[in-house]
C-alpha cells in the first residue's frame, strides 16, 4: 500500500485525485485548494474542494467538470429574481451543500470537519484535506482594480490581464495537523496538474506547508498543467505569461524549483526534458491529458512506477 | 375602492387574502402572522408570510395549499443525506427565497422590507404588511415539554394535546408603523379565517395593534375557521377544546370578543345566529368554505356587502 498525498486545485487536480483513487494499492489524501472560497447569498462556497468531493463521490457533472450530477437551477431563479448577482452558478443540490456548510460553520465546526463529513456521507473512500481552517482569499489585480478569484474566474471569465495575485489572510493562517500529517507520513508527494499560482501556491505558501514537504524525504512529483505551452482548462497559460513566467512545462518547473524532485510532463514537451534535468530535478514524458478514468489511472500509475 | 385590512395566518388567512385581492374595487393590505417563523439549516424561515405572497402572486401549489408551484426538493434531499433534520419539508424555489431574506437580513434589512420587496417582485398587487419586525415565537407546551410551533405543527402534526400557548418575545415587540396605518386607515377591517390561538392572537397580542383596532371606527369582521365544529385545515378546533374553549363559531366569537362588531359564519351553523347576536355583536350566514377562486371572491363579496 502506497501512501500518496496529492496537492490539488480545481478540476485538473480532481481528475489526478480520481486516477490515484481508482488504484487498489494507494491510500490517497487530498489536500486541496481553499484559497476560492467565497461567500455567495451568504453561503460559504468551496468550489475547488467540493469539485474535488464531488469528483471522487461518482457525482460530478462528467460534461462540465464541475457541479453535480443531476443538478437544477430553482433556487439561482429565485435569487436572480429577487435581485441577487448570479454570475456563480449554484445548482440546487450544491446549494444543499453550501446551506450544510454555511450552517455547520456558524455552529462552531471546523471547515476540515465539515469537509471530511461530507466526503464521508458522500463515500468518498479518499482523504479530503483542507491545508489550513483559517481562511485565505486570492484576490487578483487587474487594471480596473482587486477583484476576488471568482469575481475574476468566473465573473469575468479570467478575460482581464491579471497584474498582480495575492493570498488574503495567508500570513496569518495555521496548516491543519492533517494537513501537516498527511504530508509528513506520504510515500509519494504528487502536485496535481493544477495551476501553479493560484491553486497551489496558495496551499503552499501557508506557513508550515512548505516547510513540511522540504524535511520529508518522500520523493516529490509535479505533474505539468501545461501541455505544448497551453492549458487544458483556465487561465494558467495567459496567468503565467502575464506575471513574467514561461508558459509550459520548463516555467511550471522553474517555478517549483527544489521543493520537487521530478517533473511529470507530456509526451508533446519531450524537447523540455533537457532544459527541465539542467534545473537539477527528474524529467518524465507521460500522456497527461485525461479525459477518461483510463488516462486518469494510467497517469496515477505511471507516477507510481516512477518512484518505485 | 374600499381600503380592506386582512388579518390573516396561514392557508385560510391566504385564501381570504386572494378573494379580497381579485377584487377590482379593493385595495388591500394585508396584516399576516410571523410568530411561526423558524430557523432551518440557518435560514429564516417564515411560513404564513410566504404562503400568502406565494397565494397572491399565483405561484402557490393548489394541490397542497402551500409551497411552490413546479417545485423539488434537491436542495432538501442533499441536507438530509448530510443528516439535518428535513421534516419541514423546503422546496428549491422555496429555499432560493429562504437563501435571500436571511442574506438580506444579515445585510440589515428589515423583515418588512424584505416581505414588500419580494411581493413586489413576484408581482403582488396587494400589500403584505408585518404586524412587528422584531422576533416572536410561538411556543407550544404538550406533555413532553415546551415545542416551537413548526416542531408541534410540521414535525408532530399537531397530535400532541396542547396545554399553553405562549408567544415568546411579543411583550417587548413593536408594531410596525405599516400595521398600524393599515389599520387607522382602513374602511374595513376583516379577521380571516385562520387559527384564532395560533394566527391571528400573535398579531392581535402585539403592543398596540389591539389599541389600533379598538380605535377605528371602521366595521370589524371575523370570519369563523371552524364550520359545523370542525377547521378544514390544521388543529384550531382540537387546540380550541384543549384550552377549554368551545370548538365552534360561537366559540370563536366569544374569543374575539368586543374586538370585532360581526361575525360572518357558515350556513351550516345557522343554529349559532342568536347565541352570537347574544355577544352583542352581529352574526351574518355565508358559504365560507372556499375551494375556488369563485368561492374566494364570492365570500369577500358578502363581507364586503355586509358594511355597505
Amino acid at each position: 500500500m502506497t501512501r500518496v498525498t496529492l496537492l490539488a486545485g480545481g478540476v485538473g487536480g480532481a481528475k489526478m485525485a480520481e486516477g490515484f483513487d481508482a488504484l487498489d494499492d494507494v491510500e490517497l489524501s487530498v489536500i486541496g485548494n481553499i484559497a476560492d472560497d467565497a461567500a455567495f447569498h451568504g453561503l460559504w462556497v468551496s468550489p475547488d474542494i467540493d469539485t474535488l468531493t464531488y469528483s471522487l463521490a461518482g457525482r460530478i457533472d462528467r460534461a462540465q467538470g464541475w457541479g453535480v450530477a443531476d443538478e437544477a437551477h430553482r433556487a439561482l431563479d429565485v435569487l436572480d429574481e429577487l435581485g441577487n448577482d448570479t454570475w456563480m452558478t449554484l445548482g440546487d443540490r450544491d446549494f444543499g451543500l453550501h446551506i450544510y456548510r454555511t450552517n455547520a460553520l456558524r455552529q462552531g465546526q471546523s471547515r476540515s470537519e465539515i469537509a471530511a463529513h461530507v466526503a464521508q456521507v458522500f463515500g468518498v473512500k479518499s482523504q479530503i484535506i483542507l491545508p489550513t481552517d483559517d481562511v485565505v482569499q486570492t484576490r487578483v489585480r487587474v487594471a480596473d482594480g482587486w477583484l476576488s478569484f471568482q469575481e475574476y474566474f468566473v465573473r469575468e471569465q479570467c478575460k482581464p490581464e491579471v497584474l498582480e495575485l495575492d493570498f488574503d489572510g495567508i500570513q496569518s493562517a495555521r496548516p491543519t495537523k492533517a494537513a501537516l500529517t498527511a504530508i509528513s507520513t506520504a510515500d509519494l508527494i504528487v502536485v496535481a496538474p493544477s495551476n501553479p499560482l493560484v491553486s497551489i501556491d496558495p496551499i503552499l505558501n501557508i506557513p508550515g506547508i512548505r516547510a513540511a514537504l522540504t524535511a520529508t524525504s518522500a520523493p516529490k512529483i509535479a505533474v505539468s498543467p501545461l501541455i505544448d505551452g497551453k492549458v487544458v482548462k483556465g487561465p494558467a497559460d495567459r496567468m503565467m505569461t502575464a506575471l513574467g513566467l514561461r508558459a509550459d512545462a520548463l516555467g511550471v518547473a522553474r517555478h517549483y524549483g527544489d521543493l520537487i524532485d521530478t517533473m511529470v510532463i507530456d509526451n508533446a514537451d519531450a524537447a523540455l526534458v533537457d532544459p527541465i534535468l539542467a534545473l537539477g530535478m527528474g524529467a518524465v514524458c507521460q500522456h497527461t491529458l485525461m479525459k477518461t478514468i483510463d488516462d486518469k489511472t494510467a497517469l496515477a500509475s505511471a507516477i507510481l512506477a516512477e518512484c518505485q
